[in-house]
C-alpha cells in the first residue's frame, strides 16, 4: 500500500490538498481558489486536479475530503452546502470515478475536529467539543473517544442553538441563535452600531470586521475591548449550556475569530466557568486549536486512513 | 445465580424497591416515605429495609439504585444531592456492607432513561434524549446505543442550559436557565402573575400549581391554555437547541409535567420541528415516556443486571 493519502479541505473560497502520512504529518500542500460558480462538476474537477498535483511519485492509498455542509458519510454525498450552493451531490462517487481511488468525505468541522483530536489540542481527551467561530459557528463532538456525527450526520450545529429570544433573526429563520450573537458578522454589526469618534474603529479605512475589532482591542481601544467582552459573554453563555448538557473534558476554540487568542480566550474561559454548574465547570478545560488552518487537510487525511484501514 | 435483582428508586419524598427480572419485568414493589431528616445513614437504612422486604424467597443477585443527584458510578458515591442534602456519601459501599450484596448506583434520571431505552418509548433507538420535567428539568442521553454520563458523570443538566438572558435568576445562580422558564414551579409562578377573575384558576382552593394549570387547560380555560403554549414554546426552544447540537432520533418526555400528555406534547412537537434546522427536525420524533413512575425501579434493575453481567 502507498505510504500516504491525500487530504483535501474544500472551502467556499479556497481548496487545499496535501499528502498526509499515517501519523497525520502533512507535506506537499497545494492551494487553489474555489470556483463556486463552476457548479459541483467544475469544483470537483478542480478538486481532482489539486489531488493529482500532489499525488507523486506513486498514487495515494485513498482520498479524504472535508466539505462545508451536511454530509452523508455512508453514501459519500453532500446533502446540502449553503456555501457552495450544492444539494445532493454524490461527491465521493464523482471524485472516486475521476481518480479510480477510494474517497471518504465528511463535514469540514468534523474533519478539523478529527485532526485536533488526534494530532492537536485534543490529544489524549476522550470527550471534547471543538468550536469553530468565523462567518458562522459550528462544532465537532468527540464522545468516548470517537467523532459523534449523529444518526443523520448533522450533529454539532452549535451556531443554531437559541440563546436570546429577543435577539436578531438568524439565516436559519429562527430568532436569537448563538450565531447571531457572537460570529464574525455579529461582531462587525455590533461595532457598526456602537462606534463613535472616540474609538479608533471610527477612523479605519479597512472594513469594520471582527479582525479590525480584535486589532483595536489589542491596542487598548475601549469600544473594541467592550465588543470582545460582549462576544465572550454570549459565547460563554452558549458553551456553559453545552458544558452542563455534555460535561466535556475540553473545549477547543478554532476558526477565524479564535485567531484573537488570549484576548478572547481569557474572558471566554471565565464566562464558561462562572456560568456552568460547579462540577462540570471545574473539570472542563478551554484551549485554542493547535493545528490552525492545517487541521482540515490533516483531519481529511486521517479520515482517509481510517477508511482504508476499516476503522469504525 | 438468583433469577432477580432488586431495583430501588430513591426520591426526596418516597422510595420504591421492587424485584426486577432479567427482562426488566418489575414485581413485588414496596413503597416507603423517605425520611430525609434522618440523614444519609438513616435513609440508607430505610433503603436496606425496603430491599429486604422484597428479597424473597432467596436473596437477589444484586442491587441497582437510582439516586437524585450527582453520582460517581465508578466509586458508587453520591457526590451531591440537593434534594437529600447529601455531599460525598459512599452509597454503594454502605448498602453493600449492610446487605452483603453487590450494589450499583447511578443518577435517577440516567436510571429512568435506561428503563425507557430498553423497555419503554426508546426501544430500538440508538440516539435519544429523555427529558424529565417536574420541580426541576433533567435529561438522560443515549449515544450510539449506550447511556452517556459524561466523564464526570454530570451530563444531562438540560435544566441549566441558558435560554433567556433577560430571565429569572435560577437556583444555580445563573440567569434564564431553561428550568426557570418551563418547570412546574415556573408554570405556577407565571399562573400567579397572570391570573384574573375571568380564569377558572382564580377560583381554585387547591394550590395554583402546574397540575391545576393542566386541569384548567383541559377544560378550555384560555389563560391555562396560554400558559401551556408558553411552556411548550420555552421547552421547544431549549430542545430545538439540543436537536441542532446532537441530532437525536427521539426525544422522550417524562416527569410530572409530562403527565399532561398531548396537551403539552402537540405544541411542544410543533415548536421543536419549527425551530430546529430542517434536517435534524425532520428526523426527530417526540414521544411521552411509556413506563411512567416504574421507569426508575425497572431502570435500576437493568443497571444491576448490567453490573453483575459485566456489561460496559
Amino acid at each position: 500500500m502507498p505510504d500516504y493519502v491525500v487530504g483535501v479541505d474544500l472551502g467556499g473560497t479556497k481548496l487545499v490538498a496535501g499528502q498526509v502520512a499515517p501519523d497525520g504529518k502533512v507535506t506537499r500542500e497545494h492551494y487553489a481558489p474555489t470556483d463556486v460558480a463552476a457548479g459541483p462538476g467544475g469544483v470537483l474537477a478542480q478538486v481532482a486536479a489539486a489531488i493529482r498535483r500532489v499525488s507523486e511519485p506513486q498514487p495515494p492509498a485513498a482520498i479524504g475530503l472535508g466539505v462545508p455542509g451536511l454530509v452523508d458519510v455512508n453514501t459519500g454525498a453532500c446533502l446540502f452546502s449553503p456555501n457552495l450552493f450544492w444539494r445532493d451531490v454524490p461527491v465521493a462517487q464523482i471524485v472516486s470515478e475521476s481518480l479510480s481511488l477510494p474517497v471518504f468525505i465528511d463535514n469540514d468541522v468534523n474533519v478539523a475536529t478529527l485532526g485536533e483530536h488526534r494530532l492537536g489540542a485534543g490529544r489524549g481527551y476522550r470527550n471534547l467539543i471543538m468550536v469553530t467561530i468565523g462567518t458562522g459557528i459550528g462544532a465537532g463532538l468527540v464522545v468516548e473517544g470517537r467523532l459523534y456525527r449523529g444518526p443523520g450526520g448533522s450533529a454539532g450545529e452549535l451556531g443554531h442553538v437559541p440563546v436570546d429570544p429577543a435577539g436578531q433573526v438568524c439565516n436559519c429563520g429562527n430568532r436569537g441563535c448563538l450565531e447571531t450573537t457572537c460570529s464574525g458578522p455579529a461582531m462587525a454589526r455590533r461595532a457598526a452600531q456602537l462606534v463613535t469618534p472616540s474609538s479608533m474603529l471610527w477612523r479605519r479605512h479597512q472594513p469594520l470586521d471582527a479582525r479590525a475589532v480584535f486589532e483595536a482591542a489589542r491596542c487598548g481601544d475601549q469600544l473594541a475591548l467592550e465588543l470582545v467582552r460582549e462576544t465572550a459573554a454570549w459565547l460563554g453563555m452558549g458553551l456553559a449550556g453545552v458544558v452542563n448538557l455534555l460535561n466535556p473534558e475540553l473545549i477547543i476554540v478554532g476558526g477565524g475569530v479564535a485567531a484573537a487568542g488570549g484576548l478572547l480566550l481569557e474572558p471566554l474561559r471565565e464566562n464558561i466557568k462562572r456560568r456552568a454548574l460547579p462540577h462540570p465547570a471545574a473539570m472542563v478545560e478551554v484551549a485554542v486549536a493547535a493545528l490552525g488552518a492545517r487541521a482540515g487537510v490533516a483531519g481529511a487525511g486521517l479520515l482517509a486512513w481510517d477508511g482504508v484501514q476499516g476503522a469504525p
